[in-house]
């Protein structure tokens, strides 16, 4: 099988690698918009060869869509356009707007939409490596929209990289992905902000950070071009989980200007059950 | 040497294995409120014998206390009471208040105030690793008020654990300890609290949770019984950089409800900077 990845970055080319390896893909052609991300794709053969879109798009048996969510809402329903037969998901990290876009698009059945639930705070075509996926889950959205056949080869596919997969409407897709997703960047940026300003008068500051710093800061080095139009499609949801976050530290402060450490002392408690769910 | 650890959990017991594993240590005499704990150090042969406090301190020639930060206030004026010429450390994650409470002890000059910047979210003998302490940071705070031989004595025994010294006075050392690990804790904790409130309408969020969100929240694994005195203890600090991650985060907030992406990526791309910072 032909696969065409389009957008040649961290989750495009970490896929790349995993089809070729396990042997889905027999080739894998590659679409970007900058030529220097396909010469390294092609140097690290990650690719097997690199095409303009349209070109892409004819010669492939399955289309992988991997650029960010702002370019997806453009190329989408251009490529479904270009579609005879093939199959075409997209793996972006929200989903309402998207599928909003093409839902009464005359290919629409051609696209399965998809969202494999993984990722490093690094991007571009430098950061992608193997394994990326394994054991992770895969969600897919509205299946039901989709050719019953388009779906079960996407299923397949996602099951050749060893991925869980999970079924949820677009919705709420969105919603979960702001809580275990999102919301976690967007906190881990804020932290990273709080930090960094006090650190302007304090050299010495970052000796000190210990690695439980560097863990809740690690989302910070992630990509403003990747995560701007996540937050501005995903805006909503958000900011009712940003409330509710913005909330909890208000108790935590609150609870600190009382002196009520009991309260603290319970607050934490209830926040180790992050532990057993996690750890299971 | 002879070296007695009061509080052999994760700081007590990880540090009993590197000094006898270097060898600065001939002999680890454990001294815990929990015959549990000790009996498993001994099956573990992390110490040699355990010993009832006054007898660990007089067949000591150093004394290092690990127990919780509450739990040194009390016990460092006694320690000190029991001392001939032994050097007496403390470990302890906040110096202000624990230094102010000896600072006319007659035998101040025995005791030396450190602060090894190094952890996991787990506590306990169970949690005690070798490495822990590789490569880190070490804070000795206001050395000056300490005997130089001890102080001596001291830095040889963290650089025969690898690690870096930085000296600091209290009061610097606790404002920078909110900054870099109190602070972390917090948003990590509050995060957690988020995340499970959802959760408790839709079993299914966590299937999704990729490992960014893991990364963020691995400190709300953290123990309470550890840090709410810690809290308590350095809660004006605290206090202060609290309020300025929730402003910080009150800031995004304000972009979202503003449609305002530009300022989220100009946002971003300055927390990125921590990347530098931390990667180098």
């Amino acid at each position: 099988m032909t696969i065409t990845i389009i957008g040649i970055g961290l989750i495009g080319g970490s896929m790349a690698i995993t089809l070729k390896e396990n042997g889905f893909a027999d080739k894998i052609i590659g679409v970007d918009q900058h030529q220097e991300s396909l010469d390294k794709a092609l140097r690290r053969r990650i690719i097997d060869e690199d095409m303009p879109l349209r070109e892409g798009v004819e010669n492939a048996d399955l289309i992988i869509l991997a650029t960010p969510v702002d370019a997806m809402l453009q190329l989408l329903p251009q490529i479904l356009d270009m579609l005879t037969d093939q199959v075409l998901i997209e793996v972006g990290s929200t989903k309402e707007r998207i599928l909003e876009k093409v839902k009464d698009h005359p290919k629409r059945k051609n696209y399965v939409a998809t969202h494999p639930m993984a990722g490093t705070e690094y991007s571009g075509i430098e950061a992608a490596i193997p394994n990326l996926f394994d054991g992770k889950f895969t969600v897919i959205c509205d299946g039901q929209d989709s050719d019953p056949a388009a779906v079960e080869l996407v299923e397949k596919m996602y099951r050749s990289m060893n991925m869980e997969i999970a079924r949820i409407d677009a919705k709420n897709h969105d919603v979960h992905a702001a809580y275990v997703s999102h919301i976690s960047h967007i906190s881990s940026f804020a932290l990273a902000l709080t930090v960094l300003e006090k650190e302007q008068d304090e050299k010495q500051i970052f000796e000190l950070a210990s690695s439980g710093f560097a863990s809740t800061v690690r989302l910070a080095k992630s990509s403003p071009d990747m995560w701007t139009p996540i937050f501005r499609q995903n805006r909503d949801n958000l900011l009712d989980v940003l409330d509710e976050h913005i909330n909890v530290l208000s108790q935590f402060r609150s609870f600190l200007i009382k002196n009520n450490f009991d309260g603290i002392h319970q607050a934490m408690e209830k926040a180790n059950r992050i532990g057993e769910i996690l750890d299971k």
